[in-house]
């Protein structure tokens, strides 16, 4: 069993320097293997034009990132969180995925939600499975509105995840209802980790609605965020990523081996 | 708007006149334009090898499969149940589609649950949409543990269904959970016709769990039998097939068109 935390926090908008440094802190004091942090957690959410990111946006290899993950190394951790990524003159809504143990991997948001089309780029990454040997854990991420789409979860799930991460900044109430099926149909655990509080921008806010999860392989709530006042909560849960890995549940069925992909759109 | 009916009825075992009788009696008495009845609803479900459906497998040309489509023709339903088909050698577990104003279909189960896989042969149909001109409806079929793979659904729903019909002889506890993400992820109706009851045959018996189902499109209830105790109940809702086609939701999404399947598995 290993230990697996997900932070629900809220970004400081229009800023780096709190963000990067809550996000330290959270690495150097949260006790688990893994942490999830959320969405676009070095930078808050809500832009309008890539212009706003300047000075915001960092290359994936940025010291300030890479200051994090040997943090997370020295600390045993793996972490993963959102930040706005610079590559060029494109940016892109992405996920850090590295620390102690695994190779450092960069997840670009696929599906993009509302205004962020006026901002990023589509994600080019595709979904990957990151392995965490020492932690016999194979972990995937998505980000957000990718759980709209169950191709997500189970794209990461068919290339081996055992856990998926999903920094969010969600928004709907559809998402409660569906998410615990994006972990029962794949048997796969997934750790939401949402954030709370508005934020406005010229011509509208948002207001993301918290309730962090981590979900277990049926679909069932280990640990939730039940307090949405604070804007920083820890929850934590015990998982056994290994038994993610017997998708047969009756000695005639398992449900990857009973797909039949021929037939599918 | 449209009236949609689910009918959870237990059929009796080895045998087929008075399974055909209550299926005819639905279809004469239930005021509806659609009226969807339980997986293998003509003979009961729980087989062990093919020759225990000698007798009771049908063609789908047979005279009293047919005398019911005509049945519903007359009536002005449209009906989905299903039946034990044989074609050749080979057996199905099959849903008829058919009735009035629509062409007659034969859905044959694409995902084989447990000793199924001793009786039948996967299905080969695939997963197709039967139009309904006069209601404006586009109608897709699955059967029972196809709901276990988002593939099923979502192939409907990129297919061009408004509402899923879903003959049902479901056991698990996990249904329930899932199934309304089934509606909610495609924005499509879903018809869930369950029954109750349990079988038993040589090696083990199976007890069906009812709670038969319709949803709308946000995967929210609309009917379902909280009586399961009686066993032949009839649900109804009112839908509106066409308010299924706009699948966005702002200006910047549309859950179909957002989708990026060169990054899916």
């Amino acid at each position: 069993m290993i230990t697996l935390a997900v932070v629900q926090f809220t970004p400081e908008h229009n800023t780096l320097d709190a963000n990067l440094a809550s996000i330290e802190s959270a690495i150097r004091t949260i006790d688990a293997h893994i942490i999830v942090l959320p969405e676009l957690a070095t930078t808050g959410y809500f832009y309008r034009e890539p212009a706003e990111l300047d000075g915001l946006a960092m290359t994936s290899a940025d010291e300030r990132l890479q200051h994090l993950l040997r943090v997370a190394s020295e600390h045993q951790r793996v972490v993963v969180f959102g930040f706005a990524e610079r590559d060029g003159s494109k940016l892109f809504n992405s996920a850090m995925v590295g620390g102690y143990g695994t190779a450092q991997a960069v997840y670009r948001k696929t599906h993009l939600f509302y205004r962020e089309k006026d901002v990023f780029q589509p994600g080019d990454s595709g979904f990957f499975v990151t392995p965490i040997p020492h932690l016999d854990c194979n972990l995937g991420t998505m980000i957000c509105y990718d759980w709209r789409f169950p191709e997500s979860a189970r794209t990461l799930a068919l290339r081996g995840a055992d856990v998926i991460a999903a920094p969010s900044n969600l928004v709907t109430e559809l998402w409660p209802k569906v998410m615990p099926s994006r972990a029962a149909e794949n048997k796969v655990y997934l750790a939401v980790a949402n954030r709370v509080g508005t934020e406005t921008n010229a011509g509208g806010s948002v207001e993301f609605n918290g309730m962090s999860t981590i979900y277990n392989y049926n679909g069932e709530i280990l640990s939730r965020v039940t307090n949405d006042v604070d804007h920083y909560v820890v929850i934590t849960a015990e998982i056994d990523p290994p038994a993610t890995r017997k998708k047969s549940f009756n000695a005639y069925n398992d449900i990857f081996a009973d797909r039949r992909p021929e037939l599918y759109e």
